[in-house]
């Protein structure tokens, strides 16, 4: 089958892979209807994060059950499903509070930019719709997958409700669902910070109310003129740079929220500056699990369309491409048809 | 009138000092009736936090109103109140969202260990009783100035509701009082992390249901293995250093709550060992006064006795001893009489 395989610090290789297999009797092996890449993946494409070794790549996926393990017991071959890019058992005591990506049991998911893929625990990680929707859903499922799902949890982790003001930092694909997730939580007022004229109207289409295109002082400036000069209720943080969780955080009122969904790479925060800003922090990697019910039915009802992220697509063997046009910011992100 | 300055490292000294004077017409003065040495003044008592010039010392004060500037209209002569080391107009967006102690017009108090002090913004600061106490109560009121009413928010920070776990790493006055505030929350198992035998028998009496004596990995050991292997619900940080803070961090299950409320001394968090610990983390300056009424009710209706944690009382002009047992951690607190 076709993957995906990264060798080196902007060297991504469609391949011929052998197809996975069953290894465990909870697996699941899908065949994808789409998958895409991700914000996240260019941090080892550029070198940021090394990798030791070749590395599949790819954890945003949708598709049909193609075979199941002998344990799987809700999951069945034929139907469609999406699931997150951390697996998760949503049995254990994690689980059941909410923070499936945290499970006892989690895995991260790689290999999905392939046509087949591997889903380890697949009971408790995979969503199942009742019927297999039309091909104009495809691109929003795949989203719910992870950036809709991850700009669904910064939203909720920053506290989102009725009537707040929420800033988010950003303009990424999870920025940009951040700002649709905020809307949805009935977000009165939503400011994206974005320098880009396409993802600024974007972040218009989702719902944002303000663009602040300043940054640093100036831009905390701009948020502190839109907010009674204290700050915002909520801020999303969508990037994992020290300036930009800086720029989160003094740019959110003392007693407000903000949230992280990206892996920080090389952040540090000064614990008395933290504690004078007095804001509440939370993050790490979004349970998407606990959304994709919701979501998925939001996308099935036309609630939303989060797809409109994906502004390039691909033939999978194009994969280069879309690594490409991502890094050097020409697209927002690249979906990929296998 | 006797008031208490510091002059360097370790060379604090009780002194006849100008009696302080209505200088703006919202201020109040005040007759302490008992004043008190803070764990936050051993940092610049021991050089830490480094002063730059003689310094008027003490935060923690309660006492008869003397007179009342002529903006002052609920705060009146003959009433006995108690404040916060933070001063608040308890009108501003940030005070009615309940952070009086990032008031946009807040002060930190100083020179309450002292006969007299001045409290600007008494209006919005001071917390007035019905009826003047009488003395026995004094101790415990003088508590909820701050140490109470911040280990209060350590355990409100750290979400501590009916049923929780909650830790507490620090057993000063606040990390006991953290302990008294968990049980009152509705804790149902309270961890004290304690190496100081009358420190464990007080957390005890204030509903610590287990002690952990272990520090750094074999700590965070025994606090997984009393919680199911996972961490606790809550974890209140009451001490400040890198390592109290990694403690508290570690020792919470993903998804669970950290609070701080020591100033941070020397604290740096790594972002991406944050964002997998996947915990909530808030805190900073307790906002006192939005708990006092609750706290001086608790006390007057002798539900807790917080005032347990002065184990050492002196006259005013001892306050040096005060200090120095304190900083030798022979005392856990030195209650003052002016």
């Amino acid at each position: 089958m076709q993957g995906t395989m990264l060798y080196g610090p902007r060297d991504i290789r469609s391949e011929a892979l052998p197809e996975p297999k069953i290894t465990r009797p909870t697996d699941a092996i899908i065949r994808l209807s789409a998958t895409c890449v991700c914000g996240s993946d260019l941090w080892p494409y550029r070198g940021i994060a090394p990798i030791e070794q070749p590395t599949p790549m790819g954890h945003e996926y949708c598709g049909i059950v193609e075979e199941v393990g002998k344990d799987v017991k809700n999951i069945k071959p034929g139907q469609f499903v999406v699931g997150s890019f951390a697996t998760s058992d949503n049995t254990c005591i994690i689980c059941r509070d909410g923070y499936q990506s945290s499970c006892v049991h989690r895995e991260f998911m790689s290999a999905a930019q392939a046509s087949l893929l591997r889903v380890p625990l697949a009971d408790g990680t995979l969503v199942a719709t009742s019927d297999v929707p039309s091909k104009e859903f495809i691109p929003s499922l795949l989203a719910t997958s992870d950036v809709l799902g991850t700009g669904w949890f910064a939203a909720d982790a920053a506290n989102v409700k009725p009537g707040s003001t929420a800033v988010v930092v950003g303009d990424g694909a999870i920025g940009l669902l951040g700002v649709l997730s905020a809307r949805q939580m009935g977000a009165e007022r939503i400011i994206a910070m974005s320098r880009h004229e396409s993802r600024q109207k974007l972040a218009r289409e989702f719902g944002a109310t303000d663009i602040v295109t300043e940054r640093r002082d100036e831009g905390i400036a701009r948020i502190k003129d839109l907010t009674n000069g204290i700050g915002a209720d909520s801020v999303l943080e969508c990037v994992g740079t020290q300036e930009s969780m800086m720029q989160a955080i003094r740019s959110t009122r003392p007693g407000g929220y903000v949230s992280y969904v990206g892996v920080p790479h090389g952040v540090e925060l000064e614990g008395a500056g933290l504690f004078f800003a007095h804001v509440h922090l939370h993050g790490g990697p979004a349970p998407v699990r606990r959304y994709l019910p919701q979501l998925i039915d939001l996308v099935l009802n036309e609630k939303i369309n989060p797809g409109k992220v994906f502004d390039l697509t691909l033939p999978l063997d194009q994969v280069a491409e879309g690594y490409k046009a991502m890094d050097e910011r020409r697209a927002i992100k690249a979906l990929l048809r296998p």
